[in-house]
């Protein structure tokens, strides 16, 4: 066990590519990860696990077919499993994601917004 | 679903009772908590999960029988499960933890510190 804590300011700063999470840290069969994006991600859903947005900077719009939410910096929200959703944000956006780890980032709708699930930072 | 982010600053705002963590937020068969604290804790493990203290505010220590972790506002640490520990902070700390339902603060040592583990606020 290396006896360090993990900031996440710091490794915030390690990446800058969008629409691509990174994984800091694993509880568990679990991941935590970092994720910047701006603009519109596609819509998708995870047929298996629910989904934790935790706003660091920033803040996020998660669209519903029959609504949206917005989750500002110091808020959090969970996507229920099954349930499609599509985020966007006007400008960047930093936030990070508790969810098992294998989870994709565009569920059952691969594409070429597909992400690896294993990028370590 | 409802669809309102979950402030953790308003949250935070809802307690003053230390070593006693509420629940804010469930995601498949995990809580996410808020915890306050100061001084020591008791020594405990968790023999079958991992878990994680995401540091809100203040700094805590998470003291192992063989070293010693600090971890800082906007750091996080993932106590391995089985792992013996002990938490303590200097002045009050806020935590969010990330744990399965039902995890009880002091593991395995049932005593005056145990807290509920379902306390929703």
């Amino acid at each position: 066990m290396q006896l360090q804590a993990i900031s996440i300011a710091d490794k915030l700063a390690k990446f800058s590519e969008q629409w691509s999470p990174k994984v800091i840290a694993q509880m568990n069969d679990y991941h935590l990860k970092l994720v910047k994006f701006q603009g519109q991600f596609v819509w998708h859903d995870h047929q298996q696990t629910d989904e934790v947005f935790v706003v660091l900077a920033g803040e996020m719009t998660i669209h519903f077919r029959d609504g949206c939410v917005r989750v500002k910096k110091g808020e959090l929200f969970v996507v229920p499993k099954g349930v499609e959703h599509m985020t966007s944000a006007a400008s960047e956006c930093q936030a990070m994601l508790i969810e098992p780890a294998g989870t994709v980032n565009t569920g059952d709708t691969q594409g070429e917004m597909t992400a690896p699930v294993e990028s370590w930072i």
